[in-house]
């Protein structure tokens, strides 16, 4: 078993990745910059190291936290999701200097970072995907003659792309024309690198995906599906295990498929295969090949604790279960409360949190790395806390959600908690047939009035009083 | 379905049943006294009354209770535990006034809680009891001469007792004839009965007791059983569900008898019978008529939320679930956190929580009435927070336990939590196999030394500094 691991993270992934070692008797080693002193991952883990000035650059560069790995005595690094968790030199640079890294080898990343090359293997496996380019585009010219072959609408999509940056939508050729260089120019940026491919655009799809661990020694399982279809700008904002609007056979063929896919790449570690759902039809998304923000829910329903299978698999153990050993109880819904003004246009709304009071009873998880007097820096993701429920029934699990977010305080910044608690109370949602396309489609629901808390009120008026006093 | 619950109690139980109730859509009704009134389940609740300056009377007041729930609308009062959870009166005001008493009727509370009348019941239902005296004992004489006869030690229990109270050991004639006429005080005193009766003392039980539900109309069904060996003077500390150590037969039968015992009083909603099981015997204990302290981890292996199933029990509804419905699924591990200095033989430490950040991630739960700045009131029980884990083995929960232990910030007075983690560690508790016995038999776990906080240590110079300068 691995005996200590750093983690090349920051936020609620860093804790739970903290807490998953802490429960494996395995030394934690956090690294934070100058925006993180306060944060709670380095209070939590058994080391923490500083690694820069900068908010961002010491969580970007490979070398320095391989580096900080071997000189702490570390035998594996965490990637957690997001900054290097699918950056294949990363993982190669830790392969060459003898660290672990907790997540699929360098060769596989690469694979299914390039979205044309993960097409390919899937087609090669008899993993369905939509109609597209064959491989990257050369030109405009190109994705004109594609785009007219398939048929508008197409998504014109970064091969490097992925987490719902770098695709745009485009419904003629006059949109492809005007999208074609900004996506080029957007991929470049953002993922240096400028090859773009197009598929058919799959109207109102659903977003379904399925959560698999491989052992590396022939083993591959899945924990079922998460429905992430309620979205906003591509960026997931409530998953639930397992989804609500497919059949049996549906869930045993996504099942199947994802365990197909995982397998045609002779994959390891945990991973997601995200499928496009519409009507009867499924198609292959991608993979990410990291842990996910929402795994917590497959978690709820399963019972398995994805971090610690994670950890469990980088030491080299096989797997635990086999396939029917896995089964699934109930439903779990995961609310990103992201420090955001819903009513401005979901604008971030950075700030100290003079208030966070965690909602408990049952049926009731949180995954934050926020407490009461902490400031959250305006560098990183407005994500600032998962609230997870379950319940026996669909109902059930809708009215402990509603229930734990009015539990809950989260006061200083402006969240997304007041929303979600509209969507709860929609009646499409509630009867558990949506799509990617609700939440552009249910703008009502963001003309909800803000409950006045007293306590706020309190606050304000003393600060007021207080400015006015000069104090 | 009920409509509005008044919530005669006080504390994480009532916060729980506010919960419950929000998540059914029904309205609930919260009952303070002067100490409470910054209370959360004041906060909580959808409507709060004031029911007096003194601390206890008010929730001790079945008319006034009574009364307010008319006043207020409300169709049903559910008791908790503790107060007036077990008291037959409070219920037979209820029904007089047409106010449904979420619990079983005022008949059977009275014949459950009088221990001889239960003995009495379950010796016709075939469920096995301990040897003792037939009936209460009409004076000492009777007691030593039944006493020599079932053989020393021997138990001297209050007819009306409960909770670990009115309960003494005896091992010999001498200790019998200075215990009697204490218990009999000590009854009168805490229960308004004289009554006493004698058992035979079961060394070294393991106290395992069985949860039932039940709905009036002839279905009873059990959620598996919890062991509670671990106490302090008869006082729960940490509970498991399932048992570590009963045997796939022992569990079937178990339930068995739990069934057979509510069928024989026709028992109807939530319960739990106690058993004292030794090697392969088994003995009924006693029943408690009321939701128990530790029902939340009956919840996290069976996923039935028994709160919710006693209101809609109380409804008129009849059980949703048949015993085939009902599976357990891993390990759960209930910590009773009490406001308590362990290393100054457990002695009550109320004051201010000057910091509380409640422990998350997965298979963590807690239910409790605490937040920061709140204040222990002396007047009460000084449990302050549940903490619940589950995972699904033996070894992983308790690995878990350890980490949300220390996950976990309860600032400003001393409790049990620094001595469970010593429990945690202790191989015997480990291996699963532990009597009622554990505690009293390992004091070395008290010998921890407590791990300096630096937080605490500058709050407290801060304080030494500001007395010093009268502030």
């Amino acid at each position: 078993m691995l005996k200590k691991i750093l983690i090349a993270n920051r936020g609620e992934i860093a804790v739970r990745i903290v807490r998953a070692c802490a429960e494996m008797n395995i030394r934690s080693v956090a690294v934070y910059t100058e925006a993180d002193r306060h944060a709670l991952h380095v209070k939590r883990a058994d080391e923490a190291h500083f690694v820069g000035e900068d908010p961002l650059a010491g969580y970007l560069d490979p070398r320095q936290l391989v580096n900080l790995a071997v000189q702490t005595g570390c035998d594996a690094i965490h990637p957690g999701y997001g900054f290097l968790s699918e950056n294949a030199d990363f993982a190669r640079i830790c392969e060459a200097r003898g660290i672990r890294f907790i997540g699929p080898c360098a060769e596989v990343i690469e694979k299914m970072g390039d979205k044309t090359a993960a097409r390919a293997s899937m087609i090669a496996a008899g993993v369905p995907v939509t109609p597209g380019s064959e491989g990257n585009l050369a030109d405009l010219d190109e994705a004109l003659q594609v785009a007219g072959e398939i048929g508008y609408p197409v998504m014109l999509k970064a091969t490097s792309g992925g987490g719902g940056r770098g695709i745009r939508r485009c419904d003629s050729p006059e949109e492809l024309r005007s999208q074609f260089p900004r996506v080029i120019s957007e991929a470049t940026k953002a993922f240096g690198s400028a090859d773009v491919f197009l598929e058919k655009c799959i109207v109102d799809p659903r977003h379904i995906e399925v959560q698999v661990l491989a052992d590396g020694q022939a083993n591959v399982i899945h924990l079922y599906e998460r429905d992430c279809s309620i979205q906003r700008r591509n960026q997931k904002l409530i998953e639930i295990a397992p989804s609500p609007q497919i059949t049996p056979e549906q869930r045993q063929y996504l099942g199947e498929l994802a365990v197909r896919a995982a397998k045609a790449v002779n994959y390891e570690n945990a991973g997601t295969v995200e499928f496009l759902v519409t009507g009867h039809e499924i198609y292959f998304m991608e993979m990410n090949t990291r842990v996910q923000v929402e795994h917590t829910i497959s978690e709820q329903i399963t019972g398995v604790d994805i971090v610690q299978e994670q950890i469990r698999i980088a030491s080299g153990l096989p797997l635990r279960y086999r396939q029917e050993d896995i089964s699934f109880r109930g439903y779990a819904l995961q609310f990103r409360i992201n420090a955001e003004d819903p009513k401005n246009n979901f604008l971030p709304s950075f700030g100290r949190i003079t208030r966070y009071y965690a909602p408990g009873g049952p049926g009731v998880r949180t995954d934050t790395a926020i407490y009461t007097g902490y400031t959250i820096p305006p560098y990183y993701d407005s994500m600032c806390l998962k609230l997870i429920v379950w319940a026996l029934t669909w109902e059930e699990a809708l009215n402990r959600g509603s229930r734990a977010l009015s539990d809950m305080r989260v006061q200083g910044v402006k969240t997304t908690a007041r929303y979600y608690q509209e969507i709860l109370q929609d009646v499409d949602f509630r009867s558990g047939e949506f799509t990617t396309s609700f939440v552009p489609d249910h703008p009502q629901l963001l003309d909800y009035s803000e409950k006045r808390n007293p306590n706020e009120l309190a606050l304000a008026i003393a600060a007021a009083l207080a400015a006015h006093a000069g104090v």
